[in-house]
């Protein structure tokens, strides 16, 4: 049992389903002392007023992050450059920032240049969500039983990055240390491409005809229900992560375009063994995650 | 209320997930006072008789369809034609025959030549299913609550249509009437293309190195755990439906392809409003979906 590691100050700088969640989390297992948040938007800002997840909700940045000890920045990723940039000069000294982007070299590259060496910056990715967004769709137990993604990219006192890694531990996460460039690969055949594809096919059937669009919609338990399940999550948020992880996504793209080409190739030419060799091959990697514990 | 229809004597070709759950739910709703169900697989024979789910479990097709009522085949599309054959000169006078195969036009063209006309084939559809395959994996309440579409596709009494959907009824599932192309055009976009891309990310995934390959599975549950269930279903079943649905899942995938094309020139290029614009349009599918009760 790894012991929680109380901060008496603790920011969070987006409003969304990851923001609220980590408030509420905070909260419920008693992880700080005063938990301050900020959201760009004049309504999420009412919002959480009404909600009441944190002590205070802040109207500008550096009221925000002023004299806090550590700082989560939960904004989509095309933002973390202007958020790093409005809060540079109000962080104080010794404090953690962290943000919950689920890109991290570009993450690196935006927010660093603006990060005076008082400031330990460590980036990291909770591997948790839903499909919903917004300042209503938070709970606290979000990240229980999730990986939780830390990203140090510099020397950091061991110290240091532990008293992070017990407090999300406070959340139920699981720790894990990455390289930005593995954590980016490993996103995009994971959750980038994946998250593409759901939302390309889900175009692709807004496109037919009414009758038959209607039918889809009827008809979709077979299988196109899952895809818009995850074709529903934030446009923003997902704009950005293919902006911002485009190496890594374009790579995984052309070897699943690849692939599917060789299927279809395989149905125009009735090539029935390609098809079975292939369905065989991927239960066994369904079977890998069920004995990983990650489904049942 | 829909009042049940008993026939005396059923007979199930096929023991695997849908064979298997349509002798189940005939019990449970007590729907035939006899049960017979057949398997080409001696294992699968041997299993069935140990689960104990029908009456008899039949050694060879002529005497599982011999004197009785309503016949359903529920084998893989690539096996329909050699089963019409072998049941083609034992089947009563009278007797509804039906199919449970995902393609609708290919069966009709498999096994409408070897049924006279003193039988009533009615194709169908039910639209319910699991990832789990074979003679274990059925469950009595497998059709509830799901559509079940019926294909007919020549002139047949509206009194014998009825008395199947009066059967099928009994399962509660929902019976649909269809035209055997528009059957297999919507499924195309609703089970069998979400099936061939949920195989084709998995097999790019399987291709990666190992430690990669090692960090996918346990790191899946970001949106590739979905596609590693959907890539976990019957192979043979399958293989056989996009052999059959040839025409049909060819276009859906020429059109899936040119949307998957566009995306990925707008991430190349870093269009992010064309990325927004269609995220957006996206989630609009998944309202309806909602809204007609299909999920929550």
């Amino acid at each position: 049992m790894i012991e929680k590691q109380n901060f008496d100050k603790v920011a969070i700088i987006g409003g969304g389903l990851i923001g609220t969640s980590i408030a509420m989390s905070i909260r419920k297992n008693l992880l700080a002392n005063h938990v301050f948040i900020y959201d760009s938007n004049q309504k999420v800002r009412d919002k959480l007023r009404v909600n009441s997840i944190s002590d205070k909700v802040c109207e500008n940045l550096e009221d925000t992050v002023h004299d806090v000890d550590l700082v989560f920045l939960c904004v989509p990723v095309g933002s973390m450059q202007e958020v790093a940039k409005g809060i540079s000069s109000s962080l104080k000294d010794g404090c953690i920032l962290t943000d919950t982007g689920s890109t991290k070299n570009s993450v690196i590259n935006d927010v660093k240049p603006y990060i005076n060496k008082n400031v330990w910056f460590i980036p990291s990715h909770p591997l948790a969500g839903t499909e919903n967004s917004g300042p209503d769709a938070g709970f606290p137990e979000l990240f229980n039983g999730k990986y939780w993604v830390l990203v140090p990219f510099y020397e950091i006192p061991e110290s240091i990055i532990n008293s992070l890694k017990r407090f999300l531990s406070g959340f139920g996460a699981i720790i894990e240390i990455m390289k930005p460039e593995y954590h980016d690969k490993i996103l995009a055949i994971t959750s980038h491409l994946p998250h593409l594809i759901a939302y390309t096919i889900v175009g692709t059937a807004t496109d037919l005809e009414d009758q038959t669009k209607h039918d889809v919609v009827r008809f979709s338990a077979t299988g196109f229900r899952d895809f818009t399940r995850i074709a529903s999550s934030d446009p923003i948020m997902w704009r950005d992560v293919f902006l911002n992880n485009k190496d890594a996504v374009l790579e995984m793209l052309q070897r699943f375009s690849e692939d599917l080409t060789y299927l279809q190739r395989a149905i125009r030419w009735s090539e029935g063994d390609k098809l079975e060799e292939l369905f065989i091959k991927t239960r066994e990697i369904r079977r890998s995650i069920i004995k990983e514990g990650q489904d049942t």
